[in-house]
């Protein structure tokens, strides 16, 4: 039996992130044990007190150290907005995004739903489940903007949202592929009655690439009635295509319906495979609760699940997804669960992994 | 006693428009009836009938008519997207837009709360009730964009999102100025870590009013974070400014948390009174159930009673606003209503009607 290496760079970033980052790494050294698979870790110390130390967020030799890697495991970042030391947006800006649109993460996935027992801010108690394949590396986050006459009553700012084929289309694609190998339906979310240029470009796209697809339907719904939806009838989603900026704000609306933003996992995946992808929770740092021993891990532990997958490791994903998906149903079957620790939860999804099969 | 005469263009739109229009109208004759104040409307025929009969959206002409008017009523416009004849967005853009742009309805309003006893999505039963600024007339929706070489792999689709001194500051002293009259609290939302330029002018604005607000205190929330806490603790909420994009969803999502959009009204309003505002339900045309009298017609009967509030009748607008929550709370106590047409809800809210005090 010959050993498969890989080797994760790890960023547990500000706030919770380190805290979290601990216990997916926990999770998935013992998921692996005795496997034939290992990972071998190498710690960034990236994020506000990186930046507050040296000024710098992140450097051109470390990017580069970063693209060698197979895999990044990522915490969050983002200073305590208290913290006047630090420019607003400043980390998240040119470390984070940076390393989306630098390591050309042209998808950023991000899988939605409910756990039985898992109480959800809805009435409706059905379950639901789909996933939500958000463009990466383009749209209004290019940083394309500027000011005209700033500070002054003829102040002008601008914001440019810049949407390519090239950009789109490999979202749409990826986006196809997955609702293959689900329930068969996709929706493209936008808001082309209005954004028509960027708007155009997603339709003819979509339409392209379902006469590929014929065993995939797909309907296309403006952002803001899909807000509605999201509420009010989840279930009626498989796969959602959308852009970066929607796909930012529908996948946070999209975990706090399905249980909490604590329980919402996420991939920026290269889908050249030509720079490492990486995986993080939705949530953000959470200075407000760092250091304190008790944010819920989940959404990191599952980010953990979906490098695994992305790595080739499927059976071992799925056994942490199960560990997750079983003790978050028994936490909330036996109303235990609220006063533990992050640690200690980290520690009872490794007591839920079912032994793996001989290999 | 000399009565006050106001001409309101009325124009039904498509869809369900008409039918709800017929019944705010309706009411407002009741609510109206032996005061010294009198409507007279104009109906304009206009809308994708319109469109289809004659090749236009709106004439200069018109245009010029509707500004003589005192105030505007609509019901709603957009075709069916199964009609190929139409191109999608069309009627929005060059009818609804147009107005909102060429009027100059710099202050897109949108109250919304809970009705005692309807029910609402969400499992939390507790009441809410806030107020949406949303920028009306420049963002990502002033048709700024562009494409190059389209229909090939190398297409490059813009849009740019235009934000002004001059439009930002008159809608966030519209907003500071309601929250003073409110619960004293204003939301900024925008996604100033992403959209640096625009969220920078957008937040500098508004620190600048509040210096002149010491009554009112404020916070920031990114835009993805804001739909969280509307389905989580909408209660926090008292007055939310932000601009015209993201007013739009996260309105059409208050609307569903609050109880569906069939019940949420709008203003844009001409701050200057340089021309006419105009009053809308926030839903659309709804093709698949028009002509039906299924429809509901509150939130067009709410939105004449924000236009008699704008036109400085509020005892009447608040008679009518009571007759509403007064007849909502009794459908949902006594679970009747549900099988009433559009015209017998219209009658319904008439006959709750309190009799006006003697002027
Ligand atoms: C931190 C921020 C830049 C980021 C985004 O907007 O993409 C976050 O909200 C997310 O969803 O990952
Ligand atoms: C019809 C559409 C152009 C419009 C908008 O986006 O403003 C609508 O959604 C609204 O909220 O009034």
């Amino acid at each position: 039996m010959s050993t498969k290496q890989f080797d994760i760079a790890v960023i547990g970033g500000d706030g919770i992130g380190p805290e979290v980052v601990a216990e997916a790494r926990k999770v998935l050294d013992a998921a692996l044990a005795d496997q034939d698979a290992q990972l071998t870790y190498t710690e960034y110390s990236l994020g506000t007190e990186h930046w507050l130390a040296t000024g710098e967020t992140l450097r051109d030799e470390t990017l580069q150290k970063l693209r060698g890697h197979d895999a990044i495991l990522f915490g969050a970042v983002g200073a305590d907005p208290q913290d006047e030391r630090i420019p607003s947006g400043l980390i998240e800006r040119d470390l984070l995004l940076k390393l989306r649109f630098e390591l050309d993460h042209s998808i950023n996935l991000r899988p939605v739903r409910t756990y039985p027992g898992v109480a959800t801010p809805l009435a409706s108690e059905e379950d639901f489940d789909f996933v939500v394949v958000r463009e990466g590396t383009e749209g209004p986050y290019v940083g394309n903007g500027g000011t005209l006459r700033r500070a002054t009553p003829q102040e002008i700012a601008t914001e440019v949202s810049v949407n390519t084929a090239h950009g789109v289309s490999r979202v749409v694609a990826d986006a196809f592929g997955r609702a293959e190998s689900r329930r068969g339906h996709l929706t493209l979310v936008h808001k082309h009655n209005v954004l028509t240029h960027a708007g155009d470009l997603w339709r003819r796209t979509v339409e392209a690439e379902a006469a590929k697809h014929p065993q995939v339907s797909w309907d296309y719904m403006h952002v803001d009635a899909a807000t509605i939806h999201m509420v009010a009838n989840p279930q009626r989603f498989d796969v959602i295509v959308t852009d970066n900026l929607f796909g930012d704000i529908l996948t946070d609306l999209a975990g706090a319906v399905s249980g909490g933003i604590g329980l919402a996992p996420s991939a920026s995946i290269n889908q050249e495979a030509s720079a490492p992808s990486m995986f993080e929770p939705v949530h953000g740092s959470a200075p407000d609760i760092a250091g304190q021993q008790i944010a819920d891990p989940s959404a990191a532990v599952l980010s953990a699940a979906l490098m695994l997958n992305h790595l080739g490791l499927s059976s071992a994903a799925a056994r942490i997804e199960s560990a997750v998906h079983d003790q978050l149903r028994e936490w909330a079957r036996s109303q235990t669960g609220h006063g533990l620790s992050t640690a200690q939860r980290g520690d009872a999804f490794v007591s839920r992994l079912t032994p793996a099969a001989v290999s």
